[in-house]
């Protein structure tokens, strides 16, 4: 029989729908996305004029701005959705509330080559993708006018991505998202009750259960949410508890990348190459808010970044959107299993 | 400049995305649905006893159920994403929360002809269709496990129809889902402070605006909302207030079916027969809820029926996921000119 279930933290119910069970080998694509003419990609080495000049780069050897020889490359969405220019402003339009475009749309190209896509990066290469969002994450923090900064990597054209070459990209919003306000608020009152981080009794529990759970390394765990919204919709945290993805050492984030790349592969063999997002949770940029100050005066303790990834192979339709409610025909424990029994494609 | 725009009413922000700005001629589809095979379609005439019995339906002449001579048909979901059957039951686990899936799961198959989408249809033809709806809400909130019954459509793949036959679908949930939560508290806390409605108040202002209110005629008001999540989002709203679609006359789903014919050939018109998802969001059953009474004191003044119409013409990728916040290359405004300036198609 199917149920209904409640996400404590995102405050979100999912329907478990075991009448429309999906295991993995039902799941063929249609077709894959072609890799298009390597020569007119933005991204590509060689064609560094092709984007906005670079904010950011992460260099192989001695270069200049805007030269070959780099490792990662931060540059300007030619169309961003906010721009960094001008002052913000906040204005009443009647019952409406409208706040000017300013924040930034960044570009990270995880790699010069257009068919390596982040599974088939060394853990090094993949590293080296995370220290590129630390970087950019703790420069825009200076800025004030913004509130939060999101990562995010839409992987398939069926998930968002409008090139094939590589790449992760940020929004950083003069306000923070609703569904990091959500987290932000459910983590502070859970502290507040029982001074303990909601994340870290989730975890406690899930370890303790195992059905969930399907990757565990010194430092991190990769699980199955009990309420997933999608099949095989992961989320890697850290077990030390941090609110903030800025503090990672280097260290950390090669072990973070050893798993990334592991579960990638993992995922690659068992969905055949799904499109998917992979999204950045982290603590807000620091200011303060006026009237709000108490969201920082627990979010070393009550908050715990982490990473939300959601495979893109069953759709948003009417229900959903209308509702609120997710459909997910694969049950959690189904995909920890498969995740954690399938070997990485060695390809 | 691109702005960010805040819904009071659903409590979102949009992103307005003007550097992407998105005009309709430049919106083609890379192909058009196939219909298929007809004699293989469970919803076709003559094929009634491939789908479960039915549990409803309205009659071209006499008839017996599941024979022939029918205009509309209901039939449970053969995949139901909730079942009728069995007791609900409520659980705790851990820190998680668990309900059987109890609720309903139907199919409203609006006409024997696989080849009739609703746009094709005579207005008494979608009257019958939106008579269905009436009826199986009627019926439905006689379940007292029931809390909620939300009506949708889903037209095209993209906007996850699996089947061509021109269908909508309802799925009564034993828990009112979140999204219409949020917007039944929203109106009780307006209506508590002001003593009006929000749904009359937003009408009242985009009425005297003009911006955008995209058609109107002596009942209803169809606009763009101010912070459209998607390019031509709309809403089609009663003039006169009203909480509760199960109250409308036949006189009254007359004349939605009119403008709903009228506005779906507009659409179709200028987005080239696009996927959408068309949505009710209508007052819950009206069973008391242990300790939440107060849904009830005042809901016939706080709440008003509407249908939200989602176009699946862009994508919600890891930004929109991970942040909350839609991305809409569209002005609502500018979508409305081309909604009230364009000539239905005459096909």
């Amino acid at each position: 029989m199917s149920e209904l279930r409640f996400d404590p933290i995102r405050r979100r119910w999912a329907i478990i729908a075991t009448e429309r069970r999906f295991r993995p080998h039902e799941f063929k694509r249609p077709g894959r996305d072609l890799p298009g003419d390597i020569r007119a990609c933005p991204f590509e080495y060689g064609n560094e004029r092709a984007t906005p000049p670079e904010i950011f780069a992460i260099p192989r050897g001695p270069r200049s701005a805007n030269g070959p020889d780099w490792a990662v490359r931060v540059v300007p969405n030619k169309f961003p959705a906010l721009g960094i220019e001008g002052e913000l402003t906040r204005e009443g339009v009647g019952i409406f509330d409208r706040v000017n475009g300013v924040g930034a749309h960044e570009v990270i190209i995880e790699t010069p080559d257009h068919l390596r896509p982040a599974a088939d990066m060394t853990p090094e290469e993949l590293a080296l993708v995370l220290k590129a969002w630390r970087e950019r994450l703790v420069d825009l923090r200076r800025d004030i006018r913004i509130r939060y900064v999101l990562f995010f990597k839409n992987h398939g054209q069926d998930a968002g991505a409008s090139l094939y070459h590589p790449h992760s990209q940020l929004i950083a919003t003069p306000i923070i998202p609703t569904v990091v306000v959500q987290e932000l608020n459910v983590a502070r009152e859970h502290w507040s009750r029982k001074e303990r981080c909601i994340f870290c009794d989730m975890m406690q529990q899930e370890r303790a259960l195992g059905e969930r759970v399907a990757l565990e390394t010194d430092r991190f765990v990769l699980l199955e949410p009990f309420a997933s919204s999608f099949p095989f919709e992961t989320w890697i945290l850290p077990k030390d508890h941090s609110h903030d993805f800025a503090l990672c050492s280097d260290q950390l984030l090669f072990d973070l990348a050893k798993l990334v790349r592991e579960f990638l592969r993992r995922v690659r063999t068992l969905l055949d190459d799904p499109p998917y997002n992979l999204i950045l949770h982290t603590a807000p940029s620091p200011h303060p808010r006026p009237g709000q100050p108490q969201f920082w005066t627990t979010i070393e303790f009550d908050f715990h970044w982490h990473i939300e990834f959601v495979p893109r192979i069953t759709r948003i339709a009417g229900f959903e959107w209308g509702s609120g409610y997710a459909i997910n025909p694969t049950p959690p424990e189904e995909a920890a299993r498969f995740l954690s029994e399938v070997a990485a494609d060695s390809t």
